[in-house]
């Protein structure tokens, strides 16, 4: 064999969500695994009549080699609507990618030495660790609560390259950070010189209320903006994009290039044409009242089957996962194979970690499946936790 | 600030292609600067039918998330494909990417540490050298002549991670491979223990013979292999595939996935729809003739103008550029504002050089515009020359 592999090849390991999407496929299994949107709710006639205007208006272009910055018209689309979130930047400003785990790479590839501190949430979404991995960093995981990093515990993360936050209905935790949460965490961040990278693909499902001004909104020249249409229109089109101070553009477009020169054209026209009209005004509330009746078939099923085993959560005021605190003892990844055989599917919440996991918790999807079919997975997954909690070793009474 | 840059981050320099194809966007320029495919040529209604086929068959799975391998039947088709070239390998081992790009980025990342060397081609695919420069690489040049690298040389690579090939109509030279120099070229690698990372996207733009099977189906294990549909469909929609030995396809999956997740499902099963029944060998031809036709107008237009002048170069026998040496003493980027001036752009061949970059020599494509302006770009680039070369300070006898 002449192959020697780089290093960072060594870190690179199969996802454990992919591994466990393959259990998940076996016909008659309720996953509430994967954070898969619902396809019912995809708006396939306005993707259909989008791609035909493309079609007859400008195929040519479309399918011809394009600008790495991404499709103007489109960037023009971000900017307007980050304006509208009090984020005001020029189109000049905003890197098309491919999903917003494209814009994850990216960053991590210009911001990242080997041996760099990143920071990150504690739980924090997994792919973003496997897009930093990679580039050798070592992670620290700062001090959370209900609403994400604790102000206080950013000045450990001085030196770090970034401080990566999900505001929003983060992934895997369900949790948001509140208006004075974000105003602290900007003074604490800059206060300790660490820049931040904020990821936001869920922002626009809330079932409540609509969620604060972004951070970028607040230090748009200390924090770089990760959004994606893969949440409000659909994710197998993989189109995200990354908002990025002057001072960093140049350098995340020229990483775009030599990653994979451009996105596409045609996906990025067909896109524009959907959302240039005002389209998501009209789809989004529909998204939103599909998933609330789904979140509140969890919550209630939860209620009933979970709260009596004394499991412990917070309901979630969007997104798409509930984070559930197992009892003591109980260990989510030896379970997972019982719920399997049980019907009924999960991510252990250690996947989550950078460090000192939990093994206690696991992250569950309320939006792939019915509300009928989540009722019928929360008791299987109750009947196999009450069988673990029955089987589980007397406490020892010292 | 308190943004750090990644050391890697210093080595990203816009591509001088890209700031080219910027100039010759100003109308009337010829421009025999970019690589872009003819879209004249494109076979639109093919992609709609393909599209509306799609979006009639499998809309939600072409839109939701998919398999970071790709979407199967394309990796079946791939695999068919290949083995009908000589390459015999399961659809298993084909990986979709985002252009073949996005390959060279993947296989850098999995392969390429700080400080290793790489080899190349000496002049070489300047987009190679931008996806494998962020990893940090010691370029090693390897010598070559008019069938590429002289397998005597070879034994200069000896601890290179890999060295990068385009025996096919290579970009920038024109230049190709023949058979034994094929077989010399892998015998030379595995007694110098160096693997292979083989790029073919112009191998069907063949226009008096077919090439040779390629460098992987003589040496499978030894070899990484990247096709592109860019060339021979459409560029825009960027599809590429990498087909890895498999002590490396676990390694590429895994950086695909944390790259970006997966290629889109909708675009991949748009061109499955095109190719599956055997569209390519129907469209091929059409292409061929196409740019056979440029090719002999760019062969004839040069005869005629820079022959006199000095110039050389050899005919290619497919692909998309001629490679053009100039009189000594011209350099080809100092002319290059006055060519433009003139109404007509080029490459510098300083891009494709990884060290000791010959400021004499040039690319020039013959596949975006017509014979006629061809013939008019080389006779504006003519005069062009006429002209530096009367300029020219007289030779000093000493």
């Amino acid at each position: 064999m002449s192959w020697t592999l780089a290093r960072r090849a060594e870190r690179l390991n199969p996802s454990i969500i992919r591994e466990i999407l393959k259990i998940t496929e076996r016909p008659g299994i309720i996953s509430l695994a994967g954070g898969l949107p619902a396809a019912e709710g995809f708006p396939i006639e306005a993707l259909r009549a989008a791609s035909e205007r493309v079609l007859t208006d400008a195929p040519r272009e479309a399918m011809q080699y394009a600008a790495s910055e991404g499709f103007g018209p489109l960037r023009e689309w971000v900017a307007a609507e980050m304006a509208s979130q009090g984020l005001k930047v020029p189109a000049g400003q905003v890197l098309i990618t491919a999903g917003s785990q494209q814009g994850l790479d990216l960053c991590a590839k210009v911001l990242v030495d080997a041996g760099s501190t990143v920071a990150v949430e504690s739980p924090t979404y997994l792919g973003a660790l496997q897009a930093f991995t990679p580039y050798e960093p070592e992670f620290l995981a700062v001090a959370c609560d209900d609403e994400g990093p604790v102000p206080e515990a950013v000045a450990a993360a001085r030196g770090a390259r970034f401080l990566y936050v999900l505001p929003n209905f983060q992934n895997p935790s369900g949790r948001s950070m509140g208006h004075a949460r974000r105003d602290a965490l900007i003074d604490a961040a800059a206060r300790a010189g660490v820049p931040l990278l904020e990821d936001n693909p869920y922002g626009d499902l809330w079932y409540d209320a609509p969620p604060p001004a972004p951070l970028a909104a607040r230090d748009p020249d200390n924090t770089v903006y990760l959004g994606s249409f893969s949440k409000v229109l659909v994710p197998g089109l993989r189109l995200g994009y990354v908002i990025a101070p002057q001072a960093l553009y140049p350098k995340l477009l020229q990483a775009k290039q030599a990653a994979d020169l451009h996105t596409a054209g045609f996906t990025q026209r067909i896109v524009h044409e959907v959302v240039r009209d005002g389209f998501l005004q009209q789809h989004l509330p529909s998204v939103r009242a599909r998933y609330k009746v789904q979140r509140d078939a969890m919550r209630d099923a939860l209620e009933r089957h979970l709260r009596p085993l004394g499991c412990r959560w917070t309901v979630p005021a969007g997104g798409m996962f509930f984070w559930i605190e197992l009892p003591p003892a109980l260990d989510a990844i030896a379970l997972l194979p019982k719920a399997v055989d049980a019907g009924v599917a999960y991510v252990p919440g250690s996947a989550f970690y950078c460090a000192d996991a939990r093994a206690d918790t696991l992250r569950l999807s309320f939006v792939t499946v019915s509300p009928e079919r989540i009722a019928q997975g929360i008791e299987a997954l109750a009947g196999v936790l009450k069988q673990a909690l029955a089987d589980r070793p007397a406490p020892v009474h010292a």
